[in-house]
């Protein structure tokens, strides 16, 4: 399948699930990316999920999303639990409107639904040559500094900026050492996974993959990574109005309810303090990658350089699609 | 000496280095601050080196700070080479101004200097009901990613939110694994330092203190902590007019000039999108503080809490002086 083609499969998956087609195709859009990108958590394979959601009635297809206009500034959508991809689509867009207006715009949403990667919304600012900085909680991943058990989710902190050239900064990291899926991967080809990732389920640190799947995940650097996972908690699901900690709802098993997901995105002009930020960033970036090198490695590259890189190569090739996400997305269509 | 009696030797000092009465109160107050909290790095200890960059004309003690108004939301000041407590004590006061007034407030400092704890001056936000986002660059500390050169300063994330409680959450975390203090102290009394903090002079990680000071410390959790130094780097060095890219200077160790270090303040209202955030905010923590804990853990601590717990102990105590400062007080007011 060609990947024109996919995009057109996903959007017709999704158009037969209710989602206005342009609702869909904001969604098949953030998905194919997704893919090209190589995140492939963020990809087709959450398509069967999303259906299975608006089958249960737990994402709602047709939304009447409200934008709230606080100041010329500041903006709050309620989602009314449109699938995610939805309300950080108009959300972005909103904080740009903003920030272009203002100089800085914040919008925060709440009622919403896991909307894949954030350094997506992140480009789309940054194309505009604004800063975005963006935050959104999720389903519990990782256990708080001292906890045994799960509760802050991965809770990325993005940030993006205009770079000078046209592969933006985009910096989206997971407060989550390692994710889920690479432990199981462990588990099933009988490694050990690295120290200090994740504990038992007495709470005692493990490097067996097994033992760490009955226990918790940890955030990156102790107490730090605790502390900032907490913050994106605060800033995305207290501050917005949505569930917050450990409320959201895991997508894939959890069926009790909505997952009310809440994001927050502040974006502000480049230019505000310096009229040369463009130069003065790329200045900043050749001076780090003049630096000497640990052995190996090749290049110091900037986050964002390296999704970029993939989504380059992989334009120009056909998606693969395993066979299993070939047979849910038959399914989907039948 | 009583704590008071130290605050009016501090003063004393800084008016002999020719501060106005009104700045130097703001720096002794931030001084004894940072000893109350167990900040010794950014307290007395670093007292003989302002004076010494005055002397030489590397601190400005009679600063013209211009405030130059953007907006309602957003103020940039040029610091003129204040000390860096002046320069910060102004913006926070004036980024509180702004998010009164229109919720959110933005305030970039350049031509700054080491101005303490990023907490402290999040702290004066949090007492108004407001949240704070601090960044602040530094002298060079830790290697980006790939590198095996120090460029990125500990480049502290500062982020700080009223609580429903008198004890505010204040996360303010260094980007640096551990400082170069504690590598010194192991080099002293002959230990291992931790894996994963350091590199020696060749790039290759090490546990041995000695090599480690030869060589670079570490952002925390590899990539995902040298990206968010890179960002607290442009947020605070770039976007500012600040220096960047490893050009603040040493105060400690290099008088070829300014250190020109920039910060960046954000401020907003807590009730922007719900009235009720004091509450939910303490039902956050509530809900998180009964999680079960790991053997050996009493309490799941949210940032901030252990920093006003010593604070509140250590104000009904004298401040313990070392000798060291004690003679270094006491050539400062001869």
């Amino acid at each position: 399948m060609k990947n024109k083609e996919l995009k057109n499969t996903i959007i017709k998956i999704l158009r037969k699930h209710n989602l206005s087609l342009l609702h869909s195709k904001i969604c098949a859009e953030a998905i194919i990316n997704a893919e090209l990108v190589g995140a492939y958590g963020h990809g087709l394979s959450r398509l069967k999920m999303y259906c299975e959601r608006i089958k249960r009635k737990l994402i709602n297809p047709k939304p009447k999303i409200s934008i709230k206009k606080l100041s010329e500034s500041i903006s709050h959508i309620d989602a009314n639990n449109s699938i995610g991809f939805v309300a950080a689509d108009l959300a972005i867009k909103r904080a740009i409107k903003n920030a272009k207006k203002t100089g800085i715009g914040m919008v925060a949403v709440k009622n919403s639904n896991h909307y894949g990667l954030s350094g997506y919304y992140a480009e789309q600012a940054v194309k505009k040559n604004l800063i975005a900085m963006i935050y959104t909680n999720a389903p519990p991943a990782i256990a708080p500094h001292g906890a045994r058990k799960s509760l802050f989710g991965t809770n990325p902190i993005c940030f993006g900026t205009p770079s000078g050239s046209k592969v933006p900064f985009i910096l989206d990291t997971s407060m989550s050492v390692i994710n889920r899926g690479k432990i199981r991967f462990a588990s099933k080809t009988n490694t050990k996974i690295p120290k200090g990732v994740a504990l038992d389920k007495s709470g005692k640190p493990t490097i067996n993959p097994n033992k760490a799947l009955e226990g918790v995940q940890l955030p990156i650097a102790g107490y730090r990574g605790s502390g900032l996972a907490w913050m994106v908690d605060i800033l995305s699901g207290v501050l917005t109005g949505s569930s917050h900690a450990g409320e959201v709802k895991d997508p894939f098993d959890d069926f009790s309810g909505p997952q009310n997901v809440g994001h927050l995105f502040i974006v502000f002009k480049n230019n505000l303090f310096v009229k040369n930020f463009n130069s003065r960033v790329r200045y900043n970036f050749i001076k780090i990658k003049k630096l000497p090198k640990v052995k190996g490695v090749k290049e110091i590259m900037y986050p964002g350089q390296n999704k970029y890189a993939r989504n380059r190569v992989n334009s120009k090739k056909r998606i693969k699609i395993s066979n299993q996400i070939r047979i849910e997305m038959k399914e989907l269509l039948d």
